[in-house]
């Protein structure tokens, strides 16, 4: 059965923050048919720019499918046998809640109103969205970049609702690196005049600026190692020329437009900053405390032996914590050369990574 | 005796390009007393923002100096028996002929009328200051980061002239990555709407394009070890509100904003596009050639452990080359959680590198 879509909405969602947002709108997908009792239900977070179409071939208004060559009959995630879920996370351009809502009460989109949004917030909005579908426990949480921390709050806050989680290239809070490349970013953005202040009009506003943080987000999602075998120091155009640019510029500028025409900066700006806000042991005094409800489950954390962004030290003291805490955890890496964005890109290698996790937990046997 | 300034006119200087330069002003500072024959005089070249102002207290006009702790009476260049040279790169803002000189025949700045100057049209307008000075000769060149882009050209050009070489933080070329994050940051300041394709007024322009690429800039000069230490994911503000910021943030606004007070934009343009056009080898066939001239002459290369925007093994390069054409090459390490800066910033460990260097070489004696 292809992928659905569907789109819930909940009444409340009182924030970490303590602010409550009202009408709260979730958009999922559903890949696979779920059992009664959920024990079929895998759980996939998306990254930052991605959204809630996982699998499957194009669908207006949504980018790409981004992990196709998982989630499918014959699959590592066989839709023929297990039911994937994936929500919009909110802040998302995609469908669910975001600051290019209309503010209730008002005739213009919330803006920079809208309150400040955490992974926490989105696991709990998804366990919600899928408690409104009348799934109430789930086999798996699976998720990469952003969407694993957003696995990792489901697994500090849901464990009792399920037997394994898995993060991809997610550390276990952002580190000050991660912080500052997003600053950067951010600051691009506002700095844009077209910006002023999030009060742009829909579909305009600060594009140059959000294509420049694009540009900047793209180089750590890369590593040097697939610069110099894909572009090297080569240039089509004539690089004695101020105009002239070298290719691996010009490939920054393609993937800056290419977000330009699908995503909205206001929305860009919360979700770079949901990222900074994970933390996964703040509430809890450390790390390892945030996973106590996973002892005796199944954990895997999964590096990027090339990632720049979320380096494999990172991912490592994930895998730690959740052993230190009782957990079945372990770590394995995926070897490339890509660098972040390998989760998207090297499907053998999630796929059989997966596949050795799953028959070490029983599971999808 | 304190640091001298001069500054020298150089009546035509024709670039690698083939463009020509006339009436090019080259400002030079001087700490020491050069003997007759040259043999006590270092040439020591300064990175991207860096200028002329080596040793010493403020200067007016100029930044602070970079290696008063390395050049000064009885320091590792002791300038009670050394004459070291330092000429202001063209196309910086501290007195060297650049993008913000009047044009001649016009009464408004070059901005980006101003030809393309490489590394290499440095070390030959270096050169040529210094003939007019009087000194035909020196005993070596020193450079880190761009500096030592151009002390590169300096031994490849003009090994002739000198008996040593020493490159701190240097790559042979400038690898893709690099030439990225040279990219967004020009993108940040020509997406600024008041760069106006350069034709700001003076002292005006693009500020915030600027700030934003001086702000990516710090992340590449630091690491991330640096910012666990100093900063880690530390707030004074309250980040669960919007306007809250990281410290490591705030961190980077600072030095944004210093920079926009003491640089120009259109100079950052010229500036980060000459790094991207350093590549030693590029009229040789391969960079061992350009160290044909060192052969049984001295070269040193100092890598940095901790520098991500030239990494350990891109410096290791360089002396691999040197090697290879026969110059008595040596690779060195400074180890520091600084990254790039580490050269600015580790002097004991400049000092002792370059004291075992001389040592070996029987220079300074």
């Amino acid at each position: 059965m292809s992928e659905r879509f569907c789109s819930v909405v909940l009444p409340e969602l009182t924030l970490h923050s303590g602010k409550v947002l009202r009408d709260v709108r979730v958009a999922c997908s559903i890949n696979g048919t779920p059992e009664p009792d959920g024990s079929n239900v895998v759980v996939v977070c998306h990254a930052l720019t991605g959204s809630h179409h996982v699998a499957g071939g194009p669908v207006s208004d949504l980018p790409d499918a981004w992990w196709d060559p998982v989630v499918r009959p014959g699959g590592i995630l066989d839709t023929d046998r297990l039911c994937v879920v994936c929500c919009n996370n909110l802040c998302s351009p995609y469908g669910s809640s975001a600051p290019t809502d209309i503010e209730p009460g008002t005739r213009r989109p919330w803006g920079m109103r809208f309150p400040l949004v955490d992974p926490r917030d989105i696991a709990t909005s998804q366990k919600m969205a899928l408690e409104a579908l009348g799934i109430r426990r789930v086999a798996g949480v699976i998720g990469g970049s952003l969407g694993g921390m957003i696995a990792l709050e489901w697994v500090s806050r849901f464990a009792h609702l399920l037997d394994f989680g898995v993060i991809i290239a997610t550390p276990l809070r952002l580190y000050p690196q991660a912080i500052a490349f997003n600053g950067v970013q951010r600051h691009a953005i506002t700095s844009d005049p077209e910006w002023k202040e999030g009060e742009y009009c829909p579909g305009r506003g600060p594009i140059s600026g959000l294509y420049n943080a694009r540009m900047l987000a793209m180089i750590t999602y890369r590593s040097e190692e697939s610069f110099v075998r894909r572009h090297m120091r080569s240039a089509r155009d004539n690089i004695d020329e101020w105009e002239g640019r070298f290719d691996v510029e010009r490939y920054l500028m393609h993937h800056g437009e290419l977000l330009t025409k699908r995503f909205d900066a206001n929305c860009y700006l919360y979700l770079t900053r949901m990222m900074d806000l994970h933390d996964l042991g703040r509430d809890y005094g450390d790390a390892e405390a945030a996973f106590e409800g996973m002892r005796k489950k199944h954990f895997l954390a999964v590096g990027i032996n090339s990632d720049i962004l979320f380096p494999p030290w990172q991912v490592q003291e994930v895998a730690d914590a959740a052993r230190d805490a009782g957990a079945h955890s372990s770590y394995r890496e995926i070897r490339s050369d890509i660098g972040h964005d390998a989760f998207l890109m090297e499907f053998d290698q999630v796929s059989g990574i997966l596949g050795d996790f799953f028959a070490s937990t029983g599971f999808a046997r």
